[in-house]
C-alpha cells in the first residue's frame, strides 16, 4: 500500500515537470516588439511587486501562527502549516510568473490569428493549474508520509493553504476591483479616453489586477479546496479503513486526475483552433471522462464495490450542474440577463432590483445540487462515519481535475491582458479582435469555474465540518441546545459582516486610486496629449498597499471569531457557528457572484446593440448595475469561499484546544 | 386559577371597549370641508375595496385549510384556525376603518396646529393597537378555555393568524410599493407634477397603500407574533407546570400589558403637544415600566422567584436594543446614512454599494441581541424544558405592550395620509407643514417598530420551534445527520427565494400601474390641466388585483415547502429546515429593512440641503437608492417575518401528520 501512496504523491512531480515543459514552450515564443515588451514588463513588475509586498505581511502572519501552533497544538502541525503555506505561495508565484509572460506572447501570436494565440494563453493557464494540483498532491503526500501517516497533523497543511488563500483571494479581490474602478471612473468617464489607453495612469494596475485577482486568487482558492477535501478524506479514511485504502483512494484519484488533466490539456491545445470554446470544452470532458473511469476501477480494486465511485461521481455531477446553472443565470444567451437588460430601460433602480432578484433566485438550484450531492454521497456509502467519508469523496470528485479547471479559468485573464497589451501598444485593431474573441470564451468558462469553486468550497467545508466533529468527539450537534442555536445565529451573521467589510474595502481602495489618477492628470504636463508618461508604478503601489491594508480586519475576524466562539461558548456551539457560516456563506457567495455576473453580461448584451446600444440611457443604467456587480462578483462573493473554509479549518486545527479549554462561559451557565 | 385565567382573557374586552371609546372620539371630530371629505372618501373606499377583495381570496384559502385540518388533524384545531383567522381579520378591519377616518380629521385638526392633530392621529393608531391586543388575548383565551385547556388545539389559532398575516403583510407590501412606484415614476418624474397632486391617477392608490401596508400589514404581523408567543408559552407551560401557572403567567402579563398600554396611550395623548416625539416616547416608557413592574410581581406570586421576570425582561431589553440599533443605522442623525449621502456624490452605483454595506453591517447587533436574549432567558430559567419556556417568555415580554407599539407605528401612515389629503385638497401650506412634522416623528418610530417586529418574529419563531420539537418528540436535532443538514441548507435558501419572488412581484405590479397612469394621462382630455378628473378607482383596482395575484406563488410556497420537507425528509430534517429559514430569514429581514431605511433617509438628508440638495446629481443618485430600497424595506424585508413564523407554525400544526407519515424518502435511505 505504501508504494502506491508514494507513487501517487509522485504524480505531483509529473505535474510540475509538465508545468515546466509548458512554461519553457511559452518562454520560447516571440514576445513582440519593444513597446509590447515594455508594457508587459510593467505588468510583470507590478504583479511581482504585489506578491513581494504580500509576502512581507505573510511572513509576519505565518510566524505568528507558527508560534501559536507550536505552543498550543504541537510542532508537527506547525511544520505542516508552514509546508502548506509554502506550497500555496510557490504555486501562486509560478502561476503569476508564467501568466505575465504568456500575456504578451499571446498578443504577439494573435497578430497571426487564433491558432497560436489560444495555445499560448491556454498553456499559461495550464501552468497555474498544474502547479496547484502538483504541489497539492506532492506537499500533502510528503507531510502525510513524513509524520508516519498520523492524520492529526495534516490539518495544519490546510490551515497554511487557507492563510495564503485569504491573502490572495481577498487581498487580490480588493486590488483588482480598486484598480478597475479607478481606471474606469477617471479614465473612461472623466477624461473620456478609451479602455486600456496608455495615457491612463491606472491602466497597468488594472491589468496587474487581472493577474492578482483572477490567476493567483482563483489558484489559491482552489488549492485550498483541493488540499482541504483531501485532508478531510484522509482524516475520516484512516478512522474507518484500517488497511490504508481510505487514504489511498482519494490521493490515487487525484494522481490519476493529474494525468487526466495533462491529457485534457494536450487535447485542448491541439484541437481545432477555429472554435476555442469547443477546444476548451473538449479538454475538460476528456479529463473528466478519464477520471470517472479511473474512479470506477480504483473503487472496485480498493473497496470491492462501486460505492466510493458513486459518492465521488455525485460530487462531480453536482459541480457540473452548479456550473451549468451559473451559466444560465449569468450568460446573455438566457432569459435572466435579457430581463435585466429590459428592465434597464426604466433606469438604474430597476436594473438593480431585477439583478438582485436574479441573484437571489439563482441560489435555489446550487443549494439543491449541493444538498443532493451531499445526501447521495452519504447514503450511497451506507451512512454514519462511512457516509461522512462519502461526502469528503464527493468534494474530492469535484476537485480531482483541478489541474484543467484552473487552466481553463486562468486562460481568461491572460487573454484579457493580451488585449490590453495590444491596445496599449497600438497594434492593428485586428489583433484586439482576436484577443477579444479569446476573452469572450474566457468569460463563460470563468463563470463555470466560479460555480465549481463555490460548490467545492461548500462540500469541502462540509467534509471538514464532519472531521471537526470527529476531532472534538461530538456525537451530536443538537440544535435544541440554545448554545448550538446561538452559534448558528452568530455564524450565519458572519458572511454578512464579511460582505460589508470587503465591499467597503473596495470602495475605500478605489477612492484612493481615483485621487491618484486625478492628481496625475492634473500635475503631469502633457500626459493627456500623450507626450508625457504616466507614473504607473505609483498606482500599482497604491492598489497594492490599499488591498493589503484593507484585508487585515476581515482576515483577522475570519481567524479570531471561530477561536472566540470555541473558547467562550464551547465545541458544540462552535459546530453550530461553522454550520451557520457555511450555509449563509454559500448563499451569499452564489447570490453575489451571480447577480454580479448577470449585471456584467446585461451591460454587454446592451452593448451588442439591444435597447439602444452603447451610450443610450438604458446602457447607462446597465453600467450602474455592472459597477455594483464588480465588488459583488470579484471581491465579496469569492471571499465567501475562503471565509467558510478558513473558519472550518481553524476550528479543526484548534480542536484540541477547544476540548481542553473551550466553553468558558457555557460551563458557567450550565 | 381558572378565575384568574378568565379575568385575564376578559382584559381583551377592556381593550376593545377602549378602542371603541377612541374610535367614537375620532368620529366626533370635524372631518373638514367637502373636498377633503371627498378625497378621504376615495381613500376609504379604496382601502375597503382591497379588504373585500382580499377576503374573497381568504375565504377560499381558509375553507381549504379548514377541510385539510379537519381531515388530517382534528376538528378542534380547524375551529381554532377559523377563530384565529377571524380575530385577525376583525382587528385589521376595525383598524383600517378607523385609520381612514382619522386621516382626514387629522388634516382638519392640523389647520389649528399640532395639539389636536397629534391626538387624533395617535388615537387612530391606538384603535389598531388595542384591537390587535384585545382580540389576541380574548380570542386565544376563549379557545383555550373552550377546549378544556388542551394546548394541542390552539396552534390552529396561530395558523389562522399567520394566514391572514401572509395576505395582509405580503399582499399589502406589494400593493403599497406598486402604487408608490407607479405614482412617483409617472407622476413626479414623467409628468413633472408634485407628490400627492390630485391630477395623478395613482395618488389615491398610493394613499390607500399606506393604510393597507403599514396599518393593516403591520397589525396582522404583530397579531401573529403576539398570539404565536402566547401559544408557545402555553404549550411549554402546560408541560412543565402542573398548577396552571405556566399558562396564567404569560396571559396575565398580556392582560396587564393591555392596561399598561391604555395608560401609556392616555399619557401619550395628554402630554405636551409641542414635541410629539417626546409624547410618543413617554407613553411607550410608561407602558413598558408598568409592565416590567407587573412582571416582577406576577413572577413572585406565581413562581415564588424572579426567574420568569428576568427571562421576560431579557426579551424586552433585546427588543429595545434592536430598535435603537435600527434607528442608528437608518436615521439621518447618525454616520451610516450620512456616509451613503456622501457616497452618492460619485453616482448611483456607489449609493447602492454603500447602502448594501450598511444593511449587511446592521445585521450584526440584532443577531447578537437576539442570541443574548435567547441565552439569558434560557439559562436564567435553569435550562432544559424550563429554559425553552424562558425563551417563549422573552418573546412574550417583547410583545406584551403590543397595544402601544402598534399604536405608535400606525400613527405614522395616518399622519402621512393626512398630509396627502391636505395637498390634494389644496389647503394652505402651513397645514402640510404640521402634518409633515407629525410624519417625520412617525418615520423614526416606524423604524423602531420594525426592529421590534423583526426581533419578536425571531424569538416567537424560536419559541414555536421549541414547541414543534416537543410536539414531534425530538430529543435532539442533530446537525451531524445529513438529513438535518439538508433541511438546514434548503430552509436557509427559502428566504432568498421569497425575497426574489416578492421583489419581482412589486416590479410587475408597478409596471401594470405605470401603464395605467400613462394611459389616463394620454386618453383623458384635460387631466393634466386639472379640468378633468382622474379615474382613481381603476388604479386602486389594478393595485389590488396585482397585489393579490402576485402573492399567490410566494404564499403557497411558504405553506407547501415545510409540508413537503416534513413528508419527504422527516421531522428532524424539517427541524433543520425551519432553523435554516429562521436564521437567514432574520438576517435578510434586518438587511433589507435597514438598507432600505438608510437609503430613504439618505435621500431625505440630501433634500435637507446637503451635497447640493434637491435636484442635484447627488440627489438623483440618492433617489435611485431610495427606489431600490422601497421594495426592500416595505415588501420583501417585512415579508420575511411572516415567512419564518408561518413556516414554523405550519410545522407545529402538522406535527402529528409528520410523526405518522413523515420522512417517506428518508426511511428508504436509512
Amino acid at each position: 500500500m505504501d508504494t502506491y501512496l508514494i507513487l501517487s504523491a509522485l504524480a505531483g512531480v509529473v505535474a510540475l515537470l509538465f508545468a515546466f515543459f509548458l512554461a519553457s514552450s511559452i518562454s520560447k515564443a516571440n514576445a513582440g516588439n519593444e513597446r509590447m515588451r515594455e508594457i508587459a514588463g510593467y505588468i510583470h513588475e507590478g504583479a511581482m511587486a504585489f506578491l513581494y509586498r504580500e509576502y512581507r505581511y505573510l511572513v509576519i502572519f505565518a510566524i505568528a501562527v507558527f508560534i501559536i501552533l507550536s505552543i498550543f497544538i504541537n510542532w508537527q502541525t506547525a511544520v505542516c502549516y508552514i509546508a502548506g503555506a509554502l506550497c500555496s505561495v510557490l504555486a501562486g508565484y509560478i502561476g503569476m510568473q508564467v501568466a505575465t509572460k504568456a500575456n504578451v506572447r499571446t498578443t504577439e501570436a494573435a497578430r497571426n490569428g487564433m491558432g497560436q494565440a489560444i495555445k499560448i494563453a491556454f498553456s499559461g493557464g495550464a501552468v497555474m493549474g498544474m502547479s496547484v494540483a502538483g504541489l497539492g498532491v506532492l506537499g500533502l503526500g510528503a507531510m502525510f508520509l513524513l509524520f508516519a501517516k498520523d492524520v492529526n497533523y495534516i490539518a495544519g497543511f490546510g490551515l497554511g493553504a487557507s492563510s495564503i488563500a485569504l491573502f490572495a483571494r481577498v487581498g487580490g479581490g480588493i486590488y483588482t476591483k480598486a484598480a478597475d474602478v479607478g481606471a474606469d471612473l477617471v479614465g473612461k468617464v472623466e477624461a473620456g479616453i478609451p479602455e486600456d489607453d496608455p495615457r491612463n495612469p491606472a491602466v497597468i494596475a488594472d491589468n496587474v489586477g487581472d493577474n492578482v485577482g483572477d490567476v493567483a486568487g482563483m489558484g489559491a482558492d482552489l488549492f485550498e479546496s483541493y488540499v482541504g477535501s483531501l485532508i478531510s478524506a484522509f482524516t475520516l479514511g484512516v478512522l474507518i479503513f484500517k488497511g490504508g485504502e481510505g487514504v489511498l483512494f482519494p490521493i490515487a484519484l487525484c494522481a490519476l486526475g493529474i494525468i487526466a488533466s495533462i491529457i485534457g490539456i494536450l487535447v485542448g491545445r491541439g484541437s481545432n483552433a477555429d472554435n476555442p470554446q469547443a477546444a476548451l470544452n473538449m479538454g475538460t470532458y476528456v479529463a473528466g471522462g478519464i477520471t470517472v473511469v479511473a474512479a470506477g476501477v480504483l473503487s472496485m480494486w480498493l473497496f470491492g464495490d462501486l460505492k466510493a465511485f458513486l459518492a465521488l461521481t455525485a460530487g462531480l455531477i453536482a459541480g457540473l450542474a452548479i456550473g451549468k446553472v451559473t451559466e444560465i443565470y449569468t450568460s446573455g444567451d438566457y432569459g435572466s440577463v435579457k430581463k435585466i437588460a429590459e428592465q434597464s430601460q426604466t433606469g438604474p433602480a430597476t436594473t438593480i432590483i431585477s439583478g438582485m432578484a436574479v441573484g437571489m433566485y439563482s441560489t435555489m438550484w446550487p443549494m439543491l445540487f449541493i444538498t443532493a450531492g451531499m445526501l447521495v454521497s452519504y447514503f450511497v456509502m451506507g451512512g454514519g462515519l462511512k457516509g461522512l467519508y462519502g461526502i469528503a469523496l464527493a468534494a474530492v470528485g469535484m476537485l480531482s481535475t483541478t489541474g484543467i479547471t484552473v487552466a481553463v479559468d486562468a486562460y481568461g485573464p491572460i487573454s484579457d491582458n493580451a488585449g490590453g497589451i495590444a491596445e496599449m501598444s497600438e497594434l492593428p485593431h485586428s489583433v484586439r479582435e482576436v484577443t477579444d474573441k479569446l476573452d469572450a470564451v474566457g468569460n463563460t468558462t470563468a463563470a463555470i469555474a466560479k460555480g465549481f469553486a463555490i460548490g467545492s468550497a461548500a462540500l469541502t467545508a462540509l467534509a471538514l465540518f464532519a472531521s471537526y466533529a470527529q476531532s472534538v468527539k461530538l456525537d451530536a450537534i443538537d440544535l435544541l441546545d440554545p448554545l448550538t442555536l446561538a452559534g448558528l445565529f452568530l455564524g450565519a451573521m458572519v458572511p454578512f459582516l464579511f460582505g460589508a467589510l470587503t465591499m467597503e474595502a473596495v470602495g475605500k481602495a478605489a477612492n484612493e486610486m481615483i485621487e491618484e489618477v486625478r492628481r496625475q492628470f492634473r500635475e503631469i504636463p502633457g500626459l493627456m496629449e500623450g507626450k508625457a508618461k504616466a507614473e504607473y508604478a505609483t498606482c500599482v503601489d497604491i492598489a497594492t498597499g490599499a488591498a493589503l491594508h484593507k484585508m487585515v480586519v476581515p482576515g483577522t475576524l475570519a481567524v479570531v471569531l471561530p477561536l472566540a466562539v470555541g473558547l467562550i461558548l464551547g465545541t458544540e456551539s462552535l459546530a453550530g457557528f461553522v454550520a451557520g457560516a457555511l450555509v449563509t456563506g454559500v448563499l451569499m457567495a452564489v447570490f453575489m457572484a451571480n447577480a454580479g455576473g448577470a449585471w456584467d453580461n446585461a451591460k454587454k448584451y446592451i452593448e451588442g446593440g439591444e435597447y439602444g446600444g452603447k451610450g443610450s440611457n438604458t446602457h447607462k443604467a446597465a453600467v450602474v448595475g455592472d459597477t455594483v456587480g464588480d465588488p459583488f462578483k470579484d471581491t465579496s462573493g469569492p471571499a465567501m469561499n475562503i471565509l467558510i473554509k478558513l473558519m472550518t479549518i481553524v476550528s479543526l486545527v484548534f480542536a484540541p484546544v477547544f476540548v481542553k479549554y473551550g466553553g468558558l462561559v457555557s460551563h458557567l451557565l450550565k
